[in-house]
């Protein structure tokens, strides 16, 4: 494999991860018009579903291996022979099938989740990358609860899945666990360490319960990781996954760092608002990147700095991530120059004095009113003319 | 100054940085309520707001001074006289004064915001805590953009506003710009340059445009910070401000840091919710900590995990911050263990036998339905018992 050394690979699980949360099931023809947006949207994989699941979710990878041709379609395994027999059945027309396949690495998940030893799960893990391999080429290895396993096992494990065919090796932060250093440190120690590691790409899949997922997953592609894996809006298991949106546009606008994804980024804010309104998910309005308030100035000082150059308090711009432009809304903590801002937009050209008496009128009223529309700016000038 | 220097003070401005966002203003009896509350959760300082903004906003740090005793209640200001005249008057009441005075300090702000140079800025800065000085002892300093500012220039900066009397300075990285190495850095820049730095706490107060609010705040404190500046949701300006409750809970779980804050995490779910209910903010379910889905689990690999040792899929115990329990939520990815589960809680004891009926049955249903209630598997177990 040749692989650009500074191409970050984008691995979208929404349809997986994503459509497991409570409340998010979609069905098979909703689940194709978002692989096909995804594969407008430029992510390189597509993690389809756990075929063995559930009839549904088998036949979803079915209709999206039919449906969509540039991405990798993906399906989830754990490591043993019936769940990968479903994932090659369901992947059979896919034009570049992937198998995803994995068993946990902690000794917390060996001992109280499987019951057995390193030994054995490694030989299970083994055994399950060599089965696949007959079937599929392209063969991804999780190592679940990667964030809290020794990582001298870890490197061990992953040593031996590369050395039974695996292409990549996905290291996850299943809990959302890690600090960004320790994290980083994980995936410098396999990179440094694991002696067939250029023999595959290094995958980071991170979980936000503490909130450090997007710093996790930047971390792991600061020390040697080219893949990433996230949903669109962080959807996901308990506080979720990586937002795919977070990341490329931390690689975007780190240019320094080297590293750039395939995804066009313009299609963000449309791909958001169908993930979050087919899957039933409301996204935050202060959700970075793509919350309705993201590109929102609203305090006075931040308008007024806007207002003189938009980069005083802008790093990147809205219409960039498909955002039909910044906003200036207006409540009682706005300036002047907010206020003048909207009266000449709506016709009103003010001298300083007018300005100043507009905007002691229009303070009395933000401070009784959520926010302040065309129509109180268009009664505020009335009341004035009305009174002169 | 004596400070335990494993001691991390919390200062939350929800009250000023949240509320200035739109449609989250809030009238005085509701800060008033929301400032008890956050005095009930063992925050250490309050923002109250920025009393020359509006009346309203004045009237309001004057209730709020009141209304709350342990806290610190802090009000905002300008670098200039008629803000800080304006925040003193508002804070007469209070038991704890602290004024938060500050300028731009990175060469964008100064060049397009300030139309200004280095010198005179300085000058200003000085200046402003002088003056504040006079009035209140416990003075912030914030040098606004810090994240994008020369950090020679800015050490420089710091180191002034300490000579004039600063007791704390914070470093806001105001566009949520930079990646947590870069703001790591620049904090441990500042503690091992700026010469009279002990003489100080210094604070960080992140946003979290590219989702690293959170990771920055985290890694201000592995450099020698002592403050963090937040919001209860992470609500705030753009994509808004640090979450207190994802700091908070990355310092508890990660004791090796050696950090700890006073705030009683118990109350973070109740919090949230009074937040989220007055101030109109929508808190998305895969929000960290305090989103609903924040402790459910529905996958059927998760759920059988969490089932045999809740450590497995569990690094933070739900009730630890208030939430009622864990949710084990039935949908068609979930397996037979979480299926097991339900309906033995429901009185339903099956046999192998049964339970793998039973769950063929669930599964058909499950994937047509978005989530499986009581209702539906009593209908399940009925269905069964007429076909016998």
């Amino acid at each position: 494999m040749l692989h650009d050394p500074n191409r970050v690979y984008v691995f979208d699980t929404t349809l997986r991860d994503g459509e497991q949360v409570p409340g998010c099931q979609l069905t098979t023809p909703e689940k194709i018009e978002i692989a096909r947006e995804l594969e407008t949207l430029g992510v390189d994989i597509i993690e389809a579903g756990f075929p063995v699941s559930s009839p549904g979710d088998f036949q979803s990878v079915v209709e999206i291996s039919k449906a969509v041709s540039a991405p990798t379609v993906c399906a989830l395994t754990r490591a043993n022979k019936g769940d990968i027999d479903s994932a090659i059945e369901a992947l059979k027309y896919a034009k570049h099938p992937r198998i995803h396949t994995g068993i946990g690495s902690s000794d917390q998940h060996i001992k109280h989740k499987f019951n057995s030893t390193r030994e054995e799960i490694l030989q299970r893990a083994v055994d399950a990358v060599k089965y696949a391999k007959k079937a599929v080429e392209d063969i991804e290895f999780y190592a679940e609860d990667a964030g809290r396993a020794d990582v001298v096992f870890l490197a061990q494990m992953v040593e031996a899945v590369i050395a039974a065919g695996a292409t990549v090796v996905n290291i996850p932060d299943t809990n959302g666990y890690c600090l960004p250093d320790q994290y980083g440190a994980k995936i410098k120690y396999l990179k440094e360490n694991v002696k067939n590691i250029d023999k595959a790409i290094i995958s980071v899949h991170c979980h936000n319960d503490l909130g450090l997922a997007t710093a996790n997953s930047i971390a792991g592609l600061q020390n040697g990781a080219r893949q990433i894996e996230g949903t669109i809006n962080g959807i996901g298991e308990r506080a979720g996954n990586t937002s795919i949106e977070e990341v490329v546009m931390v690689l975007k606008t780190h240019a320094a760092l080297g590293l750039y994804t395939n995804v066009n980024a313009k299609n963000f804010y449309e791909m958001s608002r169908m993930v979050s309104s087919q899957m039933r998910m409301p996204v935050q309005p202060n959700k970075a990147i793509v919350g309705a308030n993201a590109f929102a100035h609203s305090s006075g000082i931040h308008q007024d700095g806007f207002l003189k150059n938009r980069e005083n308090y802008e790093i990147i711009k809205p219409e960039d991530v498909g955002f039909p432009s910044a906003s200036i809304v207006l409540t009682a903590r706005s300036g002047r120059h907010a206020l003048k801002f909207h009266l000449e937009r709506l016709g009103h050209k003010l001298d300083k004095d007018e300005l100043f008496d507009a905007y002691q009128r229009f303070l009395i009223l933000a401070d009784s009113k959520l926010d302040i529309n065309d129509d109180d700016l268009q009664g505020l000038m009335a009341a004035k003319l009305v009174k002169n």
